[in-house]
């Protein structure tokens, strides 16, 4: 079975090691990939977005630990959650948004059953600790029921739905990936023959991808997640536009 | 079997997790080795020379996937790259010049049946929906006869021949290392006793290891792929003598 | 079996990858971790410490590599490190300092037998050519008396003791995190009710964990090593106080 492991810990300390050293110790021949451990410190947002992008590619019975955990040691919770027969384990703070907001079927319990987490239980490091080893107790074949009571109130981030009038929609910015684009919270069925973006006051056209736009010039397009995106062609449209996380965005209908 | 995954997409954002997820879905007990996914956007000739160390140390049947890939979407080619057993798995843009150029043994396809991509090939990230898919069959024993047609012609990257005199070789810098360490396209094998380099209008002697180097000295020596570098001990060479990518190196042969 | 890597090399050359493909080589079915590969160029007293949160976490018979090698190509030896049934495999340079110090079974030996290195070792990359290999037979059960004679002066890092007087414990800092925690080199142990911190001049309170630090406030807590930390909540407390590796810190008993 596979673990995967996206955290905001960065690797040279030797953090996610101790958390891989703590997985293999209860599964030993659980396969461990990296996710990331390169999401700016704090940054639950961006990394809901990311574990949005691969939590369900992967096969039945993956677990994916996601832990970005500002409030380590405050009474936020640790949980699981059951989503389409994947499992999320990390800290309730928003982080499994879109997996929540995706998923057909979901379950979350809080982790409370300290017979699935290391014995002395510091009060800095959970992943080590709480979900390093939840995981591997899960990838072994552990049932959500035996973690803890049902959650149903589990925290979400709050993720601005675009207004839709009849004429437009108007969303925002909602993440800016490696490669500079600009992704949108705008769904791409909502673009329409004709249609044209407008981001800072300038108004960009619809393309099927990069290679369609000019040297130079911003587009918009549907992206590999199936939402509208303004890009450049082998340019950073973030730097060049001068646009980040949370600027408007409005789709013109035509 | 192993499959190794060089890209310039960096962690944060969840596409590799997505290319991952694909792997796992078709190969399950497939052993992953992240190569880097931090090589500049872009960057297809520092990604060729990377390639280049690893390639051939991995056993036969590994699948190399390397997505440098600024063309996705427009009409460039996806290809394998079958070479001493060995596979590369990338789009046709010169990522695979030298695997073709050393190895003994190669047959180049184009990726056309779609069996084995994605059911929904987006234009913008070919790396999970033809190359990730494909290397995973690949690594369940898929020929390369399955996937298309014979390609005689792979686009490989103008590779600067260094100019052979009598009394000296004209070469230059073609990758600067994490260390600053500067890689030529001179073969170390041109070096002979007595051999002294010029590089940036300054002298400097061929040693046999860093340690060989005073402080503060810049040295020449043939580095663990048998070509002539550029190094100081304990220190940067690119930043200290300012000298980058396509520089000019003099070899002269005493 | 596992074997773990942490080195300085960076990822985007692809000198990890010929690492592990020649480890793929000979134990194909090991599981390889990464740790780190962005240990700062040189720096051996941080990886030092990265390997402490780590080594003994792993299970029985996991080998961890660790090649911070400055003076790779001099007469410095490379060895291993048994200890409490792990391995450290690596360059005797003062990595292994805190695995020599914390465990209770120890046993170096020299790596000398040239059965167990590539055949051709070259002066430059012994992370490849010499403890790659010797990690791969050590996960395929090889012994440390097969590879060479005993070391009974493996190099250590000079580690500053804090100096413990009746009313006070007179410390620094050993390494600061990637979150700008600093860790100092004073054992938790030491912390009594009504302690107080000081650094730079100024007085901080010893609390539980990073959320009972108001808004601004820098604290000490025990963090999750079991040693004195000063640590801000959602703030990097080494660029707020302007401290770092090596600056004075005194725990006043009260």
């Amino acid at each position: 079975m596979r673990i995967t492991l996206l955290t905001d810990f960065g690797t040279a300390d030797g953090y996610i090691a101790a958390m891989k050293g703590v997985i293999a110790q209860i599964a030993p021949s659980a396969l461990i990939d990296d996710v990331s451990h390169a999401v700016p410190p704090g940054d639950i947002t961006g990394a809901a977005h990311a574990l949005r992008r691969y939590w369900k590619l992967y096969p039945e019975g993956t677990v994916h630990v996601a832990v970005i955990d500002p409030g380590v040691g405050s009474s936020r919770r640790g949980i699981v959650v059951h989503a389409d027969q994947r499992f999320v384990v990390g800290p309730d703070n928003g982080i499994a948004t879109f997996v929540l907001g995706d998923a057909r079927e979901k379950h979350v319990v809080e982790i409370t059953n300290s017979r699935y987490t290391r014995g002395d239980v510091s009060r800095t490091f959970h992943g080590r600790d709480v979900f390093a080893p939840v995981a591997a107790h899960l990838s072994n074949g552990l049932t959500c029921r035996e973690l803890g009571p049902d959650v149903t109130d589990p925290v979400t981030i709050p993720n601005a739905t675009p207004l839709v009038t009849e004429h437009a929609v108007h969303g925002e910015i909602a993440t800016v990936d490696r490669f500079g684009n600009l992704v949108t919270n705008i769904a791409g069925s909502y673009v329409k023959q004709r249609a044209v973006v407008e981001i800072g006051g300038a108004e960009v056209r619809v393309v099927a991808t990069y290679a369609d736009a000019e040297a130079g010039e911003a587009v918009a397009l549907i992206n590999s997640d199936g939402v509208l995106e303004i890009a450049m062609r082998n340019e950073n449209a973030a730097d060049t536009i001068g646009a980040g996380r949370g600027d408007m965005v409005v789709l013109r209908l035509g």
